[in-house]
């Protein structure tokens, strides 16, 4: 139980985070400071934070600062939020990328402020505290990046209130998190993207949209995603994912090769280590059969 | 509304057929051919076919004959059907891929038996009449091949048949649909299947499906499928199927050479134009948000 939250950045998932954190009495007090005023307003009337304030005020007696601003920005918060942190905050973020984002901000904040890096794997293709759920995290893992230096109480009281929110708290080394999400997460997106693209680049584009089922929606689901967020993660994340692109067309070459040999072998060996692996996996929660 | 329709091979195709035209009243009778006594035992348990027999018996009087049998043997069934077929009867596919097999079909059959390649787009992960769903066509695009050989009237009552199925009939050269399917359909199963492949070639595969959230599990969602059936139809299908990887390559390397150029133009274009594409589409009607 913490007694003043303050989250930087109420939009999904600072908005989902201050609903959780509201809803299920995690806080006594959420406050939200938030550059786009309609959104701030929006966030406390759907319950979101409590009140909205600028930076210096929020922090005002705050036990927990969480950075949830686009990743581009979490440092140049965290700069301006510096003269206003007290001893013993803890001060977290939920960015995609954590390598030099946790060795920034360890550089930057004196002894006595806890910083833990944050990543919550949930996430909808949706931008702003209007798609905000207070469930987005249920179930979902939790990853935090501690160091060396990580203070260990602040770890686990992180970790308490990531079990609050019904998520799975993880630990993890940022640079393993780094490459891992690229290979799970930002790899799979890229390729959404550049999957529609190859619809879109086809002279009969409209045709293809037509008979887009369900494997091509599903598959390309992401690929509706904000553009600039993923700039911005993939650029943050440049050399652990252009090494996961190179490791994909390793198998994407296996699969042509296959065709192009007519290698029965090879080409039902690839799909059938596919099947496998993607049969251990359970289905998206956040969606149901309609059955 | 048929007198009579026979569905060659009931597994999930030919079995949602069957629950849609027997829940539908659509033909008043419907018998199932199937070598599988399992598959049959169940397929007349839930009502997917009135009945059993072998294709002598069951042609017999028949106005419809459908081939849902997987797209390797859908030729050869044919080929046993033909003493059996009567003056008038028409005979469908549901084959992914139509090239190949409206050719043969055509010229294997004998003036006053009509063939028309057909190809409902939907389908789901699971194998068998144990999956089958009456819904599974409602809404989806059906379609359909023909050629300037294809009998008008035939063609005419598919169509209504289709409607009565709550799909969608839609008319395309088979050189068109055979192109479409590659890029819409068949590149992105391959797709999932390397993307899967790529994480479980990884050392640290256990650590990746542990993280894999909802925009992993969508994206590959399909690799899911049975490995025979899809290797069949990539084979089938294959220079359509290589020429659509080497499009989607194009597009891959788009996207890599913004990362490696840090060129946010050229990233961010691509990554805009997937979006518009992509926010065009309907969510799958198959899945429900949970909320």
């Amino acid at each position: 139980m913490f007694n003043k939250i303050v989250i930087a950045g109420v939009g999904l998932i600072g908005g989902s985070l201050g609903l959780a954190l509201c809803k299920r009495n995690l806080a006594n007090e959420v406050v939200g400071v938030e550059a786009n005023k309609d959104n701030l307003d929006l966030a406390i009337r759907v319950g979101a934070v409590h009140s909205g304030a600028t930076l210096a005020e929020a922090l005002v007696g705050a036990e927990l600062l969480i950075l949830a601003t686009p990743i581009g920005v979490a440092l140049g918060v965290l700069e301006m939020a510096l003269p206003y942190l007290s001893k013993g905050t803890i001060v977290t973020d939920v960015g995609s990328v954590k390598g030099r984002l946790v060795e920034r901000a360890e550089a930057m904040l004196p002894a006595g402020i806890h910083f833990v890096g944050g990543h919550p794997m949930a996430g909808l293709e949706v931008a702003g505290v209007a798609g905000a759920r207070e469930d987005l995290f249920e179930g979902a893992s939790y990853l935090l990046t501690p160091t060396e230096r990580t203070d260990r109480v602040a770890l686990t009281r992180l970790k308490q209130l990531i079990e609050g929110l019904g998520a799975k708290p993880m630990e993890l080394a940022y640079q393993e998190h780094d490459q891992a999400v690229a290979i799970i997460s930002h790899l799979p997106h890229l390729l959404a993207a550049a999957l529609v693209n190859t619809v879109s680049a086809d002279t009969k584009e409209q045709l293809l949209l037509d008979l887009a089922a369900g494997g091509f929606r599903d598959t390309t689901r992401i690929a509706a995603s904000n553009p600039m967020m993923w700039r911005d993660i993939l650029l943050t994340n440049r050399s652990q994912v252009l090494e996961a692109i190179e490791k994909f067309r390793e198998q994407l070459n296996l699969i042509e090769q296959g065709m192009l040999r007519f290698d029965s072998e090879l080409l039902v060996g690839s799909l059938t280590r596919a099947q496998n692996v993607r049969s251990t996996l359970p289905e998206n929660r956040k969606y149901c059969l309609r059955k």
